[in-house]
Parts: C-alpha cells; sequence; structure tokens
C-alpha cells in the first residue's frame, strides 16, 4: 500500500509526469531519482556508504537505512527509479520537523561557475552565507485542533538572523505562542527536546566530533533533519528528539581533507542550539528564584 | 633607529610613494596603515580590541600587542601613518615562519558582488575553497650558511593539496631534505613544534574552543602566523613556538553569530598538523621498535 507521505517539509514533490515520494505501511520511503546526475550520485553515495565499513555505528545512526534501488509502476504504466530509504517519520503520529541545509556554500570546489553562480546566489538570499546554514522547512504540531505550523517555504527560506532565532523557540515551543507573529515563542520543550544526554543538541555534538576527524566524504547542500513527537515530549519521554542526515546527491570524496564548511555550519547551528537552552534553563532558575 | 624587517613572509611591501613596514630595535612593528577603508578598518579593529574586556587572557595573547598609531616621515618629508605592533620575530634570531590565510572564503557576506567575485576567483585558484585555508608564504631556516629556504610567493600560494602537505613538513623538517623536491621531507621538528603541550597543536585547540563560542568578530582574510627558532626546537626548549593572528583589514562584526567560516579552516589546519604529527610519532614507534 503505498501513498503520499504527510510529512515532507522540503525537497522535491511530485511534478508533471514524475511520480513524487511515496511511502509504504512498512516504513519505508521512496524517494524518486532525480533524473539528472543528481540521482545517480545519490544512489551512488548510498550504495558506497551502506558498504563503507570505516563508519562507526554511532554515526550509522544518523543516516536513514537504505533499502536499494525499486522501479515503481505510475498509474499510466511509466516506469520510475526510486531510492528505498528509511521512513523516518513512520513511527511518528503527529511528527515535528525542521530541515536545515548546512553549509556556509552549498557548492563543491569543482563545481563549474554556472553551478557556483547559481549556488551563491541562493547562499546569499538566504542565511546560509552569514549563518552557515539555512532553514529549508519546517512544520510543528500544535494540537488535533488546530494541526500543524507549517510556515511557507519561501518564507522560511527568506527568514533574517532574528527570524531564524524564532523559528528555533518556536520548534520547541508548548504552546499556541507558536502561531503568534511574537518572536519569543515560549521554547518551554527546549530542555525535554534540545537537552539531555540523548537530546538533539547532544547528538549534534556527536556529530561534530566525527566531523572534526573524517576525511572520507564532503557532503555539500545536505541537510540535517529534527525530528520528535510533541506528546512523548510532553510527557518527557527520552529518546524521543532524532536528528538524521538526509539528500545525498552532491556528496563529493573528501580525499584526506575534512569537510570543514558542514563543520562550521554544524558549529554554528550549535551555538544557536545552545543559547536557546541556556536562555530556557536561565528563565527556569530565575522563575525558580522568585 | 628603524630598519625595513628582514623576516616578512607575506603581506605588503614598499612601493613608489609609501613607506613600507619598519621595525624598531625596541621591538615594535610599524604597519603602514592602507590608504583605503582596509587601513581605518585595521586600526578601528585594534583599538576595540584592546580596549574589550571580554576576550580572556589566554587568547589576547594570541593577538600582536598594539601601541596605537603614529605618523611617520619619510625622508622626502612626506608623512605616513602606521600602526604600531609589536614585532613578533624581535626576540628570535633566524626565525622560521610560516603565514596561513584562514577561512574557505576571504569576503564576508555583506561585501559587494564585485569583491565577491574577486575573492572567490582568488580562493578557487588557492587551496582557500577546498582546504579552508592557504599559505601565503614562509621561510625555514636552515644554516648559517645557506640561509632560508623561502619559496616564492606565487608558487606556494599555487600549492597543491599535497604541495601543502609537503610544506608543513618541510617547516619542521631538521636537515637539508627541506629543499629537496622531494614530499617527504623529514618532519624531524614535528613534536618539538607542532606537539607537546605549550607546541602549536596545542595553541590551536585552544583557539578552537575560543571559535566555538565567540560571535562578537568575523576574521574575514585573517591569517595565522607559525614562528619558531630552529635552534630552540633542536635542542627541545619549551614555549618556542608561537601562533599569533594578525591581519586585521577585513574584520567584521559577529553579532551573535559564531565565526564558522574561519572555525571550519581552522579545524582543517588542526587535522593537517595532526596528521604530520601523528606520522611522525607512528615512524618514531616504528624506529624504536626495529
Amino acid at each position: 500500500m503505498l501513498k503520499i507521505p504527510d510529512h515532507q517539509v522540503a525537497g522535491h514533490h511530485a511534478s508533471n509526469g514524475t511520480l513524487g515520494p511515496l511511502i509504504d505501511d512498512s516504513g519505508r520511503f521512496y524517494k524518486p531519482l532525480q533524473g539528472d546526475e543528481r540521482g545517480s550520485a545519490e544512489a551512488a553515495f548510498y550504495k558506497q556508504f551502506t558498504s563503507n565499513t570505516q563508519i562507526p555505528d554511532h554515526i550509522r545512526k544518523f543516516f536513514p537505512v537504505f533499502h536499494g534501488i525499486q522501479v515503481m509502476t505510475a498509474s499510466d504504466g511509466s516506469e520510475h527509479p526510486h531510492i528505498v530509504l528509511q521512513d523516518l517519520t513512520s513511527s511518528r503520529i503527529n511528527p515535528t520537523i525542521m530541515d536545515i541545509k548546512i553549509g556556509s556554500r552549498t557548492f563543491g570546489h569543482e563545481a563549474s561557475d554556472e553551478y557556483i553562480a547559481k549556488c551563491l546566489k541562493r547562499d546569499r538570499e538566504t542565511t546560509s552565507l552569514q549563518l552557515g546554514f539555512r532553514i529549508s522547512g519546517l512544520q510543528v504540531y500544535i494540537s488535533d485542533e488546530l494541526g500543524f505550523y507549517k510556515p511557507p517555504r519561501d518564507l522560511v527560506l527568506k527568514s533574517s538572523v532574528d527570524g531564524v532565532r524564532s523559528l528555533f523557540r518556536r520548534f520547541v515551543a508548548a504552546d499556541q505562542s507558536i502561531v503568534t507573529p511574537d518572536l519569543e515563542a515560549d521554547a518551554a520543550l527546549a530542555s525535554a527536546v534540545y537537552g539531555g544526554t540523548d537530546g538533539i543538541l547532544a547528538q549534534l555534538l556527536e556529530l561534530k566530533a566525527w566531523f572534526e576527524d573524517q576525511s572520507m566524504y564532503h557532503f555539500c547542500a545536505c541537510s540535517l533533519l529534527f525530528v520528535f513527537e510533541k506528546r512523548l515530549a510532553l510527557e518527557g519521554a527520552s529518546q524521543n528528539a532524532q536528528v538524521k542526515l538526509i539528500d545525498f546527491a552532491h556528496v563529493t570524496e573528501g580525499r584526506g581533507v575534512i569537510d570543514h564548511n558542514f563543520l562550521g555550519g554544524l558549529c554554528s547551528l550549535i551555538k544557536f542550539i545552545s543559547e536557546v537552552l541556556g536562555d530556557r534553563e536561565e528563565n527556569k532558575t530565575q522563575e525558580g528564584d522568585s
């Protein structure tokens, strides 16, 4: 039983003459192979990465499980190859999700003049150049009645630095302050989602340690996906928040050089998340004092 | 008593109608104020940084001491403002020096199209884009008879990745393998210069910890200077190798964002230095075993 995924916050959708992304009820996500070299590059990455014995287990868990390539037949009989991956939201009922494209630049050092110009324009129009990352999309569960807060993609991409700060607070807001224009959403779930020994910050620091050393891959234009279930966060459940790396169409070989572009952006992201967490814990202390 | 410095490996020199850099015998370096906005920007940085109480002492030591601005009179009577700084080589007899420009890009996020195009071209022609840094110049003391190994600046800037690896080995080579075309210079002084609790690697790691947190400045197009005295290194003296940050004409305000561009490049540099050190210590172990 295949269906169109409910919880995609960024990336490509179905368009004329193509099959879009699909999910099945066994927890698999079918990502259409992009028609140009990006599709084959992403498939090649997954194959190589899956068989690479130098990836430690505590790092492999940050990557979607790869189940191979499968040709899907559309209703008109046309055939479309898909990359079959672990569906990162299948175990979630109302997943709160953020997609963050990492890196101050989204082009590799060997890219063509034309491709560099295109990427650089986009990196300057968004926060990538300034912050080392840009938020590509998000959805935040509010309630069964109100559904999700899911601002339009273009609006998210055009966020200012303060806008990005605000989105990191809204992402972990417990109440309806999520949808108010106030920049200071309450961030009540910061400790539950960002904090703790298995929260998002701890996972980012684990990734950072690997990026300081690994020189096999340069993860150009890849994203980090944050996922958690608000109900579980409100209950204070552990192992709720997950960080995953996705979108490998522009991965290149590291050839002995670390991915300083990804690492720099990751460190900048860590600083933003730490600040939301620090502010929140400072407020809690002050509340306790009063 | 002013004279022209012997040990400048990169940067600007005297040209027609200007006074170049000068040193005096009390350990001061007189850097000509560049005529355009770069000069005033660098002077403004030194003034602001010197009075900034948020700079910890263990970080301030990485910056040259600033002694103010002084107008120097040339022999033709013309007047030229200079930034007066600590002369980083005055206590050295035969300093071995490397100048490394840090950052995958050398322009800030608010630079003009024209300036970005100019910098990006240079960053792509050198190793900046690929490695997150480029070696801008170096001199390695060989012996009183042979003097210094000081390859032409253009040749250094055009180094390949393997060329950069080789220069990091030559920089700490003890013997005449420095001047051989062999890429594997012996790196006999790696432990004495790069290693140890006060070696270059330890200093870079100290800087890295600060850059993971500080969001006051973005050090665009700044350089790290490595300096040591070979005689002292051969004797195994401690506190011989120094790391300094120089060239602040393009520093901008961080406005709450870490300098992910500098940090990424610094981490890449740390990986290169660690590898020379690791290789050398591996060789020593193997020699010990045999």
